[in-house]
């Protein structure tokens, strides 16, 4: 056997990082079916015409072939090298809102936790298969803003119930600076966008000198960009400051009405959850009004955990269009930095709450009788896999985390022994119950 | 937009029919947690060598390669093209196994749902992407056989969990029928074995001439081997059967001895799940004890939903090895067959269990703190998405099956009314619940 070595770019974890991951797709669904959000799993291949739609990511697509196809003279060749795996959740869910539109119900609400792939180099915090959780509304033909509003303090709520670093979603509106650049009297709007959007990685000068190069900006109106891109506020203050940039259009007056309504909502919902943030433009080029950006207190360099926006054309077919809005938590890369960081911990690495000892291989249905009792009241239980002297059975359920230890009696009801504390006491496998704590693995942020 | 239809073999299921799939996979998660199982999951890729090790299925996997490979001088094209999607959760299991023995703790127990590709041509119950959720013990060296009677119980309680047709599951062991053949003088005991495999497709007659030409079976020798195949008990009496057939042979004993131990534990926990069948061999090379297949009710032509067995040489490294018993149910494949006849429901198509109307765009702020009120205590709550007339926002609540719809009122707590049966009273955000059946989906069988 050959090759028995981690691939780069395909992150897998042990049992007890497993453990952790479910319960955070197990509260994030939570939070999603709070909200009314439908689950939906798409396959993981689509035709190739749709995934290079967004043409920025074409070259990270994985295409797909049968290893025998040349081998297999029936095989059609067309439809099967035409596959790719998808990239992300929202091409697929824009194909599948198309192809099934007949059986939804609009305004369709629906989550989606699943594994996407792109074909990258592998590089620090970039995995080439990647776990995300979307959440998206979409409406035929108009859809309200109210959705644009309830999005961030949905994703919010989610992430609030993780045992996680404080986080900050980063809301702007692409109506907010595309007016801003043409009040301006700035033409390519959307070089300007993609010019700011640049600004963490290339610095002030380094936009100014895109602005002027590639969206045609005068010196001038390139400062005047970067003053609306330094303007960041916890409340809806922002308006004020952009005002006093003294630009006039009047779509500038609807993303910054369109976007102190998002503010004024988080506000009322959480404190400090959203900073309108203007520099914010996210580069792909779909989205239409606003946009979400999500850091990570003490991560900050890990980069947005949690991103999306609102889009009016991704879907359309004919004279149908189904604009949404929606936001992606990037699982992979959040539980891949708090790994990393040792920031995330188990009660124990395994769901088991109770091993029950076996005496000796004769006494070993007494053990699963025992083991049957209390799976029966929804305890996690295991029956020692060999009848070794005590102290290896208690050392069996220690090297996992396992907090109790039953010992059957033939004569009676038998004794449960905390193992953490050594107290040991009789106790009848029809009605003991362990502490609620212990009942389940517990997830713990440090 | 091109290509909008559904692709051959991939199948999606509609919200309703997710739900339904996600309570599936809750219930089988639960049971296997309960009996301490660890939840894993291995990333989609394996290389080519791994995949290939079972050469039966060589010609079914899908192979990668970055769209633009050729693009990028700097890619390293071999270890790309040397990636394929694993084709069962076996392969890669036992690879993890060795790649990160030093980390588990032995005997381990783990259990893994998740998709599985396979690049066949699409026919009648058969995937190219399909969803499986397996267990498995794995431990170094040597395995003790009690977890070999232990496997089917547990997938028992699983599938009694869930509202499908009863199961039985056909158990056999390869040493009884390996004995067998020794014992009749039968030296290619393997090939006598997949001969006998082929029984349900060839008949009587084709396995004896398989028997004949591959095992080099006289025709006397055949039909005791056609004999043994016919045996099929609900208990151990399967051992005098084949006693009666007056083979002798220390193996054919210890397979014996084993399949009746699993049947009398079965009969004690769950009477009528196991059949001791004679003829269930299983293809795949690698068993070598007890084997394991399923048939649903009502459903037998749909084949095994539900199979495995005891594996000694699946996962070996020098000079360690690690033996193991798994079995794996075939999620995609139960509720295909379930969907297709219509015997599976949900009681809505949405988590949703209350609607809150809102009487004017102006009053959505007192509308979204009545949903705040109820999610808080854990009831899944939309906002209406239109201040249209009452009469239409209940019609979005029909439409998706929503049971409840609260009106708010500005003096007051504002009233909860049942849609199914009209009846409407006031009630208070902060208090009120729903009964258990409406609070969250439920899933009946037919």
């Amino acid at each position: 056997m050959s090759r028995i070595a981690p691939l780069s770019g395909f992150p897998e974890w042990l049992p007890e990082q497993r453990l952790i991951e479910l319960k955070v797709i197990d509260r994030l669904r939570h939070t999603f079916e709070l909200y009314g959000f439908s689950p939906l799993e798409t396959r993981a291949v689509e035709p190739l015409d749709q995934l290079l739609r967004k043409g920025e990511t074409s070259k990270e697509v994985y295409l797909l072939r049968r290893l025998q196809a040349a081998a297999d003279p029936k095989a059609d060749e067309a439809s099967d090298d035409a596959l790719g795996l998808h990239f992300d959740l929202t091409v697929p869910f824009a194909r599948y809102v198309l192809e099934n539109a007949g059986k939804l119900q609009f305004p369709f609400r629906r989550y989606q936790i699943q594994k996407a792939w792109r074909g990258e180099r592998p590089q620090e915090g970039r995995y080439r298969e990647f776990l995300q959780a979307d959440i998206d509304v979409v409406d035929r033909d108009t859809l309200a803003f109210h959705h644009e509003v309830e999005m961030p303090l949905i994703v919010g709520d989610a992430l609030s119930s993780l045992p996680i670093p404080r986080v900050q979603i980063q809301v702007n509106n692409r109506k907010l600076c595309q007016g801003f650049y043409r009040g301006l009297g700035i033409e390519d709007t959307d070089a300007a966008l993609m010019a700011v959007d640049r600004l963490d990685r290339v610095g002030p000068s380094g936009v100014t000198d895109l602005l002027v190069s590639t969206a045609g900006a005068t010196q001038a109106q390139a400062k005047a960009c970067l003053a609306l891109a330094e303007i960041a506020t916890e409340d809806a203050s922002f308006v004020d400051a952009v005002r006093s940039l003294g630009v006039k259009d009047p779509l500038l007056d609807e993303g910054l009405e369109e976007l102190a309504r998002v503010m004024e909502a988080g506000q009322a919902h959480r404190p400090g959850l959203l900073l309108a943030d203007l520099k914010i433009a996210r580069g792909l080029d779909y989205y239409t009004g606003t946009v979400y950006e999500t850091r990570m207190r003490g991560f900050e360099s890990a980069g947005s955990v949690c991103s999306g926006g609102r889009y009016d054309n991704l879907a359309s077919s004919g004279t149908d269009r189904y604009p949404g809005v929606g936001i992606s938590v990037g699982v992979s890369r959040l539980l891949g930095v708090l790994f990393g960081a040792g920031a995330l911990s188990a009660s124990r690495s395994v769901p088991t709450c109770v091993l029950v000892a076996v005496a000796s291989e004769d006494d070993r249905a007494g053990s699963d009788r025992v083991a049957a009792d209390l799976r029966r009241r929804g305890i996690p239980t295991e029956v020692s896999p060999t009848a070794a002297k005590y102290g290896k059975q208690i050392r069996y359920a220690e090297r996992r985390g396992i907090p109790y230890v039953w010992f059957p009696s033939p004569d009676g009801p038998g004794e449960v022994k905390d193992i953490r504390s050594g107290d040991q006491a009789p106790a009848d496998p029809g009605s003991w119950t362990p502490p609620a704590d212990d009942l389940t693995v517990q997830i713990t942020g440090t």
